[in-house]
């Protein structure tokens, strides 16, 4: 017998008795979605952004030609005013191929983690040491580790159904592994792929060295190899590889946030951010990670413009560079922001990938959540259903300080981004192009809404 | 200013003041899901059932082979019993590849239609006249149309959110298209793809013939090649194709529904179905359709047995014969029920691709709909949150006229789905393992509430 029932209701109040306002609403919203998946601006956009541009990391010629095209592409869309706001950010470079070799055996998949160290110029030759969690390093010992290659090869956990939990529970051995291994000699890590899927992609992305420890080269292997990998290992512990790659940390170099915006009509000192990052690794296009956020945040853009409406707050488009491997972009973001007394009400980041919304992760519990849910019912009829307590992104995260801004996150399904996360099969051809665009319609909405009506927090 | 607010509540009622039975219940869901995405044992079962037997047109040797293997599978899962029962099924074949040309112009990518007579031996050799709507063949009249051929050319709607009501807005063209243009003396019809996407391959599916009106042949055309014609057609009014296809209706012949069984502990005469469909047309690999509802319903009897989870109530996975040219089966299936005075308290289809499950449709309005929606906060974390009133599927649907039956139909998300249907793109690689298991425990999930604690409908 059913113990417990949940009773569900929705409760129209009907204010003062007009749904006027509430019709018009629901008309404007029903243009975005219609423009959107009929043309398809941000789809081709990013057609664009990924095969005549391509990857971009930051400091590379792809950031530099992405930041020119995206601004004029933006000016195009009519924004009243689009700047480029400059920043420093970190230049490094992969360099050559990277080579990985079992000795007498066979090559294995892999590529160095972004913001690594070279190995030796002559590689490295050593024998391997597979470990699972960091706390591990310690009860192994020194003695053990010393000379060796850590490989931390612990999967992602398959049962978490949002993706971004499992990742969230692996990303460890990738941001810290080498830091921990030097503290006990080990000569560099290699890291088991961030990713569900069994392939042979190796999948970048950045390794965070600690201060005064001495960084130590870092590499990522493919799910696939990296099983190979620990078979070998269990046939023969002292296996040995040969690893050799090149990457390297230039001196920081100059490139820019882009920013358009459009005016509010009643409040224009009320901004309401919506952005993606411009910048990408440099494997595969960047199409999930994060063209298709970018191109949907323009599409706001294209779309208030087009259709005619008219914000009562300010609307800005925001592309942050460096959001991989520095984060240099929004830090100085925010500082501008904070210099020029800038009132931000909410801020919004596209930034997990370009598959069908389920709804809006907001930051700041049950009170933060309720201002976008009583929404609902506007929200509904393009299955927007989830609006949960959760995390806005990382380039808005400076805002996290300021406690009246609502950070918020568009939350598409996740089930497949990892497949493609800073790896070569992070291309143009694994966005849907519906799937995009109803990522886009649903941000514009959502910056409708808010720039209507404002957030209500205190 | 927003004039209305939506206040949305959910209110936990705690009726005896215990959660265990809660308790339980969420410890069961979350086995479901967890072994589901760990063991992915229905994308190995789609594995063989695309990649060692392929499509399974009814009649086809696809088809008794899926019969046997399916069998033989659900008796290793250990349900108590599992049986064939006999259908007479259509034996529709389409012979050699069929051939579509614009005279002194390029070959058109077409498939003949399901059910479709073949053309004259020769071919035919005609003019085309496009049409757009089932009902400008009146006002085009019969001078016009008689000895052409009739291409039927409105694309889907891409404005849909759902794009299932898109290609309810325009199957009329390939259902009906035939029968109604051979009233005004067409020669054939030539049918644009039901598909969003352009490309270059057609997409089949039945045409139904109207009797006492002749049939004629029925062709459908890739999007892309529907474009191309279209735009010659404009240029030259007159351009003719040659077109030949050999498809043949043959007598029925016998084929059978799959069904399997685990028998309730306290209600066993209570039986709640869950099925798909096992035949599929003979393009591609009827990986999504309906591939994927199979395997998803098999993995519900593998899940209650491995997990070891005795159900109140009689599960039956059903796996139907001949839902795409005369669901034969379905109509079989509901006759027997009948006959042998079989009590469903619920039937529950999955037929709309493998694709991430979004929530449940339920036919018959709110009081159905509260069923389901009871169990909220249970479905929630697996992000069920759609539970909506809908279609359930066309395989249960002769149980409709059972008032006391719960009808429901699995919504996965619907952007790819007819990327895929009915064309050689329906494979196996199409289906994303992830996505396809979190079907199957969602499937399972419903089952297994609906088991414990039936339907409260009078």
């Amino acid at each position: 017998m059913l113990k417990i029932i949940f009773v569900f209701t929705f409760l129209p109040i009907w204010i003062f008795g007009q749904t006027s306002t509430y019709e018009r609403d629901k008309k404007i919203i029903q243009s975005f979605f219609h423009e959107a998946l009929t043309n398809q601006t941000a789809y081709e956009d990013l057609r664009y952004l990924c095969k005549k541009i391509g990857h971009r990391l930051s400091g590379s010629p792809g950031a530099a030609k992405a930041v020119q095209w995206t601004a004029k592409r933006l000016k195009e869309y009519g924004a009243d005013e689009v700047w480029l706001q400059e920043v420093m950010v970190p230049n490094w470079k992969r360099g050559n191929k990277e080579v990985a070799k079992i000795i007498n055996g066979k090559n294995l998949n892999i590529c160095a983690l972004g913001n690594s160290v070279a190995t030796p110029f002559e590689g490295i030759t050593a024998e391997v040491i597979e470990v699972h969690r960091l706390t591990q390093l310690d009860s192994i010992g020194k003695d053990k580790i010393q000379g060796k290659i850590v490989f931390f090869n612990r999967p992602m956990d398959p049962t978490f159904i949002n993706t971004f939990q499992a990742y969230g529970g692996c990303v460890d051995q990738r941001s810290s592994g080498a830091s921990e291994a030097s503290k006990y000699g080990a000569l560099g890590v290699i890291v088991r792929s961030m990713t569900l899927s069994l392939d042979n992609y190796p999948h970048t992305g950045s390794v965070n060295y600690q201060p005064n420890i001495k960084p130590i080269p870092a590499a990522a292997i493919s799910t696939l190899d990296a099983n190979y990998l620990s078979e070998q290992l269990k046939k023969n512990p002292k296996l040995q590889i040969f690893w050799k790659q090149e990457c390297k940390m230039m001196p920081d170099t100059v490139s820019y946030n882009v920013i358009a915006e459009i005016k509010g009509t009643e409040f224009p000192n009320e901004i309401i951010l919506v952005g993606g990052h411009l910048d990408s690794w440099d494997k595969g296009e960047g199409a999930h990670d994060d063209g298709a956020g970018c191109v949907q945040a323009m599409e706001v853009i294209y779309l208030f413009k087009k259709l005619g409406i008219k914000p009562k707050r300010t609307i800005r488009c925001v592309l942050f560079m460096n959001e991989e491997n520095g984060m240099r972009g929004a830090l100085k973001y925010e500082e501008e922001a904070s210099k020029n007394n800038e009132k931000h009400i909410a801020c919004i980041e596209s930034d997990r990938g370009g598959f069908t919304p389920k709804g809006f992760q907001i930051e700041g519990g049950y009170s933060k959540e309720e201002i976008v849910r009583k929404w609902y019912k506007l929200l509904e009829p393009y299955d927007l259903y989830k609006i949960v307590e959760g995390y806005g992104g990382l380039d808005i995260s400076p805002f996290r300080k300021y406690s009246d801004v609502l950070l918020i996150g568009l939350e598409p399904d996740s089930q497949r981004y990892f497949d493609y996360h800073h790896a070569d099969t992070d291309v143009f051809e694994s966005v849907h192009p519906r799937e995009l665009e109803l990522g886009a319609a649903s941000l514009a909405t959502l910056v409708y809404l808010l720039s209507e009506y404002g957030t209500t927090m205190k």
